[in-house]
């Protein structure tokens, strides 16, 4: 039986630092120490890539979110041994699904294992930007001193409208570590109302039309799965109907916003189109008319020592439940023997 | 009557956002529409300043935090009119105390105008440190992609102890909003314990020992004002108890730190000793072994935006309160009429 793992290069600092547990190089103290037959590589672009090559007669992938392996329906034709795809993390957008149920090949995730880190993350980076923190720890770096220069894009959270597009594990998440910022209100849109007793408890309110939610939203932040209804939900369009000057935080997947149109309408943004991006991303570089508003990382907001040591657990966990035939945990499973197992990748 | 205001420049930014309160610029749209013998100015080093040039014959004198005059015992002496000291913010550590009492002016500060402020910066530099941004987002802006030399130094919050040096308004609210973070623990360590229910509101527990409390911090955050007994407070000895690898974030006062000693052996920091800080300052460019660990940033904290319309208000209404013989608000008063009105500030 082959075992594919498709991880991404630590170089030195994986040498260094045994607890990239998501590396090629600590495959060995991570995911897998159990697993003999198995080929670990980065290297998944094209034809000659290993993930191409070895993909033809693997029984199991393994990939992150973080360095994605894609596995289209195409290359699915081609994998004739395949019968499960493991996330070692949270999001499968770069597995097709469809071609996943259509040839009964199993998808799972680590759920849970980041949804704290990435909450974290959100949360943090609404505070950036909402408090103008870039421009500022840049201005002491480069050695001036304009206290005015700042403070004219700082804000409190407090008071602020926050919204998020997705109440699930991780939206849910967020608005419940605002709750002691005495946010004005709390917002949500997603295709199905929370009890109302969760409601209460991150003081949320539902808005079913997304124009209507984004137009009272000071802050709108992303936390949704990306499928084809939330592909470019965010274009100029939806854009147009932001507040002036509304912070935009998605950490989710960067192709449920349109690249240019973000880049030329709005203050922010967190996960990319495509990993890594490229050097002249627009993302990388943009700018509000003050100099701030721009608070991109690269995608690894799932994945600090604390998730790795989270994901790699439950990555075994799945391995070891395959390999002697046990039930998975019923949250992990996206697609299971030959149909969807979750709503949230937009199957409804 | 005279009333002499020491502002910053807010330049261009100011002439742009008249929300800018707290600038020479907009004197009249913020702190003192009504006042008439009004003489505003940022010029305040040495004796041919207009600070010191006005000084003596002014009746009145308002200073911010974010730029401030240095109110020494020897300048009052010469201030023969000198009656009240209004500090627009919080924060009156550059103004000598005592020797307020003893020349009988008042010291009055607008208690409360930015404490959930500093709050939210202490959270958001908490984050931005445990969760290794400003390496991230320096990365993407020079064009690199390397997901493993930030995951290294990358954490989660949860889980890890966070504790505050002072758990007054500002440490309090601090611990309040990390409440839903789930953090192993919350320590306090102050002069006064606590009411047990104001404890348990914020999950703390207070710890009397100083360094004992440090060496159980992943977080140590400081909220104390600077006064005699907190100078120098953390001192090469005090740092050598921290645990390896801990974060600290004074949003306070420099002073209270030793520049070289955090340098050499911290993470970060945020509150200056010298405002401006000069350009070779250490703290501008210390970083940690992996490229990490500093998110200073200019003394901004406490007067974004939202900040400088409660501190404007707030100091205009203890300006009508002088000029009409009113009471002032206790809590604003730090000096009274030749006496210490507060314990905060090391008066025991």
């Amino acid at each position: 039986m082959k075992v594919l793992a498709i991880l991404y290069n630590g170089f030195n600092a994986a040498v260094k630092e045994p607890r990239l547990l998501g590396t090629v190089e600590n495959k060995t103290n991570g995911l897998h120490r159990e697993v003999m037959s198995l080929l670990v590589s980065s290297d998944k672009e094209g034809p000659n890539s290993d993930f191409e090559k070895h993909l033809v007669d693997a029984e199991v992938v393994i990939t992150t979110p973080f360095h994605p392996g894609y596995l289209t329906r195409e290359l699915m034709e081609k994998a004739k041994n395949l019968k499960i795809c493991i996330t070692a993390g949270v999001g499968s957008d770069h597995i097709d699904l469809n071609a996943a149920v259509d040839h009964k090949i199993q998808v799972l995730e680590v759920t849970g294992s980041n949804v704290v880190s990435v909450a974290e993350h959100v949360v943090m980076n609404i505070l950036t930007l909402v408090r103008n923190f870039v421009p500022a720890h840049e201005m002491i770096e480069r050695g001036d001193w304009q206290v005015s220069d700042i403070a004219r894009n700082a804000f409190d959270l407090e008071g602020k409208v926050v919204g998020t597009i997705g109440a699930g594990r991780i939206g849910y998440r967020v608005l419940q570590r605002l709750v002691p910022f005495d946010c004005k209100e709390h917002l949500y849109y997603d295709y199905a109302k929370l009890p109302v007793e969760r409601e209460q408890a991150i003081k949320a309110r539902r808005v079913e039309d997304i124009e209507e939610f984004v137009s009272q939203c000071d802050v709108v932040t992303v936390n949704a799965p990306l499928h084809e209804g939330t592909r470019g939900l965010i274009n100029e369009k939806l854009l147009s109907k932001f507040k002036p000057g509304a912070w935009l935080v998605n950490t989710a997947r960067g192709a449920i916003c349109d690249t240019d149109a973000v880049a030329a309408a709005l203050k922010s943004g967190d996960v990319w189109n495509v990993q890594p991006a490229p050097k002249d991303h627009p993302w990388r570089t943009m700018k509000n008319p003050l100099g701030g508003g721009n608070g991109m990382t690269p995608h690894y907001s799932g994945t600090t020592l604390d998730a790795q040591a989270r994901y790699a657990a439950g990555t075994k966990s799945i391995l070891e439940n395959y390999f002697e035939g046990r039930e998975q945990e019923p949250a992990n499973v996206i697609v299971g023997h030959g149909a969807w197992a979750t709503k949230a990748y937009g199957q409804r």
